[in-house]
């Protein structure tokens, strides 16, 4: 009864044996991080796909800290995988496409060597006598592994949660081995928070009298009260509260019956107790320990500036995903590895994932459509083919102002394109959904960079090859240095933002030189609207909103810029005013006869 | 040296002889919600001021879970209570003023009767054998208590957490015993997460071996372990991530060194470990069982209808309080209790208190300033001597915007006033400081509500006496039910609303009539600002800002507001045109004429 009674997260079943499980044997003596030695290191791994003739085509998998080297099934009669919704035939890493690689952890008791492993000095398991294990451990016995396969260059290493920890491993150790990187929930080291609840969760495991100092293997008791009280704390961190009162509310005192020698009062708790209690049954509560501590120690730094001096390696193309209810791996976390990635002038994409389903959401097929189809994109711009088509703009409806604007065709990104510098570096704030900026890539072999709000905008983008950065123009640019685009594009964003000042302060501080566009208030018809018939200007095009429901929420002529630009101490390097109804440029009185203006400016 | 290594936010200090405590015993047997019976109660509390003689000015204080009856020390050389900022003279709660009684909890451990005291039948302590008992049977026990002290009415009930159920259970069901109910960081019942966290603590105490059945008293060992974990739980509960960064992150790996026998390799494992090690010394296990089980069980309702119903009979006068990052009982909990009030019509003030200190805000100094004066403010209302004279209208400054327009004084509110029909219940959306609302205050003897963003203003509100619930505009006013109010006001704030139409409609969904007030877009010199000098409208007072800065994010005329209020169904009962610069009313093409407008409208 106690089996598929729940609708698990979990990230791997009950320990059934590994069908397609390979084995790779590191010679010894393997050393360790923080000292000590293994004579040897088995790693269990499992692969899919085939490995291309220019052997270019692996992706490498590292599973979280439950997780195991069975990340798919191999055929439909073998058992489901914990990561089947994104690994497959077909599936965002296609294993018609890619050859992928997923070994069990080092520490781990799946296959590979971990506490539970035979120590050769005493021919009894390791146990607590098992060294600490870094992540630095892992990710280098999973080197030696992709380079028995006979690969050179990954062409990505992916991982949510700790496995995220592992793919920032590689990339920042490793950046000549590694096409890209592909980093999920995860971090550059723990929260205060996240630490406290492992500490918790090995504090349960170890004070368990059930614990023997770790030697439990051959007794009749194991610390199983202990390690399953360790699940239950890590099932809540995994889930959002939102997530938990979904599940949880509608039954709340009348939990479904359970075979738990935990409390069952409440649906939450027999829930839990059932997941303590199934965990136990195929986890070994020494690998808990030693994963666990191997993530608590993971730390690439916590100011802006060690980050961005720990990421100064990281040269491959970055895809940085997290989840807007995680709080476990608080989405400002990945954010600071995205600030640091920026910071060092190194492609990435990110997008937080807007999600209820807390830190499993990269697990869970909910939010698949988008963070699947992100990673099934970026993948096809590491090959260097885009899902979609970057040379051929794609018309950017109305629907999806205010960074679209014309019916027709957009007249001002000629315009645009034609002032930005020969082989300058660009970055767009407001992208869109990259129309701007794909011209823009036909003009400059240099790093191109979007900024925008909306996601599915941001995905479009990403599929048409572009690198774009999810963020709120207005919370700043801080994580871009100064200078440091040659050209900042603001095309028909500006009406729409509330701190004006703020985002053009940093948009001249980040680039050498700004372009910034917008539909200009004084133009003759639209002031007759409010002289004449007293009434709020409207116009065809981006100001067809009404008064009340536009997203323009700045008012503002040539005139009024050019008197900003001028207290503010900007300086205006070249001007173009556009009547886009008569499709001309317009030299005489353009704050009359100009409906739209193009400002090329800096900040000395 | 394990003492005063950390500042502590413990509730309460080592279990020390509470040297002014005194006894009550509620007569058996004592029948109990849940069934069963005990054959006497004995309450510990402690008292503070004294009792006037109309015996009205007494405050009954509820302690959190692992609080107890010493809320403030009673002399300089006494030991400190675990609300000592809140509670004694010229405090909040001015003991100076008020007669402070605050009891130990029913099944707690320090002196009321708990599942430590001996069972007459056994001539031993209960243990488990300690009936289940609920916050109602708690509040019953207070209840007799306040009885035996000859109080009929208490002037306020107050409490935080789990206190705070306790506040809410005593206003639900003896409405007529309490003025007044303050209640902090509470909830109409516990989240699933948060009743999650508490059944792992359970687990954790009653699967530790040392428990023996809840028979550990006459033990050489005691289920420490267990109850120190669920303490850490706690912990981890009680304080924001932000708040354990603060603490943590900057001894991350340098733990101060403390004597404990739990994980220290991380700073803030060294202060679980101490914390759970410390708690172990004063408090007993099965009480945490008891009163987490009571916590948990406790519950008002979920859905807005259940909670409307069981908070109908509420009748007093209500202070709210959430703090912003508080998670294990989140502000959207306590806006679920300002809703159900605000749908009975009940008289409540509500903030959600910006701070970054988590749950445990409630007890630290951090937010006191707002949370504290808040408190100070409203127990002064239900006397009803309101700090700050409500009649003489305070200027709103200007720096105060959007709610605040003028320099000198507020010629609109004069009018507003006027066109409010007598005896009308009235609701001022965006009340900023309660100019207006003071001025309402005089002109109905019905009820009069404000909503308010900023803090500051909130706190200044209910300082003169109003009931004032903070909430965002753009968000809706969902909890009001239809037609509750005779007359809705929207006072100068409509133009800096981004979601006109959603607050109007709920405006008007909710008062039978609604006052707006505008800045008329189409003034004569505004008009001709655009049409002869191409800029941006600028003005005196409210329109004083510039295109890039102001908060003012809507344009709208007259004719523009008259052509939206045909194009809704919206019905205009009356307009009024105003030409603040000259001071008069405007008759003759007021669209052109007048720089404010205000508008008496309905939706039938």
């Amino acid at each position: 009864m106690a089996e598929n009674v729940f609708d698990s997260s979990d990230t791997v079943r009950h320990a059934k044996p590994l069908r397609y499980a390979q084995r790779f044997v590191c010679d010894g003596p393997f050393q360790l991080e923080l000292g000590g030695q293994l004579p040897g290191v088995t790693v269990c791994y499992e692969t899919y796909g085939t490995l291309n003739s220019a052997r270019n085509n692996a992706v490498l998998v590292c599973h979280a800290i439950s997780g195991d080297s069975h990340v798919a099934q191999h055929d439909p009669d073998d058992d489901p995988g914990w990561w089947d919704i994104v690994v497959g035939p077909g599936k965002p890493i296609d294993t018609d496409r890619y050859f992928v690689i997923c070994p069990n952890l080092l520490g781990g008791c799946r296959g590979t060597t971990g506490p539970g492993s035979i120590n050769p000095e005493t021919g009894k398991p390791y146990g607590r006598d098992f060294p600490t294990v870094t992540v630095r451990d892992m990710v280098e016995v999973q080197r030696r592994l992709v380079a028995h396969l006979g690969i050179t260059k990954l062409l990505a290493v992916t991982g949510g949660s700790m496995g995220g920890h592992l793919a920032l491993n590689w990339a920042t150790r490793f950046p000549e081995q590694v096409d890209g990187v592909m980093a999920l929930a995860t971090s550059p080291r723990l929260t205060s928070q996240a630490l406290a609840f492992d500490v918790v969760a090995r504090n349960a495991i170890m004070r368990d009298p059930h614990y023997h100092g770790g030697q439990y293997y051959d007794s009749k008791t194991k610390p199983e009260v202990g390690l399953a009280i360790a699940r239950m704390i890590g099932h809540i961190t995994y889930l959002s509260r939102t997530a938990m009162s979904q599940k949880f509310e509608a039954d709340r005192l009348q939990p479904r019956n359970v075979a738990v020698e935990f409390e069952k009062k409440f649906s939450v708790g027999a829930y839990l107790g059932y997941q303590g209690q199934k965990f136990v049954e195929r986890f070994d509560a020494n690998s808990y320990l030693s994963l666990t501590m191997a993530m608590d120690l993971f730390d690439l730094g916590t100011t802006p500036h060690e980050l961005a001096k720990t990421f100064a390696r990281a040269h491959c193309r970055w895809l940085v995903l997290s989840y807007s209810s995680d709080w476990l791996f608080p989405p400002f976390q990945s954010r600071d590895i995205v600030d640091a990635l920026v910071a060092n002038n190194i492609p990435v994409s990110y997008c937080n994932v807007e999600s209820d389903c807390g830190h499993d959401a990269f697990l869970l097929p909910n939010e698949l459509p988008v963070y699947g189809e992100l990673m099934r994109a970026f993948l096809a711009n590491l090959t260097g083919a885009p899902l979609e088509d970057a040379i051929q703009p794609v018309p950017d409806g109305l629907g999806n102002a205010p960074t679209s604007i014309f019916h027709k065709h957009r007249v001002d990104y000629d315009r645009v394109v034609e002032l930005i510098p020969d082989d300058a570096s660009v970055l767009d704030l407001g992208c869109g959904r990259g129309g701007l900026l794909a011209r823009v890539t036909r003009k400059t072999p240099h790093r191109v960079v979007g900024v925008e709000l909306n996601e599915a905008s941001v995905v479009t983008a990403v599929r048409r090859g572009l690198d774009v950065i999810q963020a709120d123009l207005n919370r700043g640019l801080q994580a871009f240095a100064d200078k440091q685009f040659d050209c900042v594009l603001l095309s028909q964003t500006l009406q729409a933002v509330y701190d004006v000042e703020g985002v053009l302060n940093e948009m001249l501080r980040v680039g050498k030189q700004g372009i910034v566009t917008f539909p200009n208030m004084a133009y003759e018809p639209l002031r007759r609207m409010l002289a004449d018939e007293g009434r709020a200007p409207k116009a065809a095009g981006l100001l067809r909103h009404e008064w009340y429901n536009s997203p323009n929420i700045r008012f503002l002529s040539i005139a009024d810029f050019e008197d900003f630009c001028r207290a503010k101490s900007i300086r205006i390097h070249r001007q173009i005013a556009l009547n886009t109804e008569k499709d001309i440029e317009v030299t005489s009185d353009p704050n009359r006869h100009a409906d739209l203006a193009i400002f090329v400016i800096s900040r000395p």
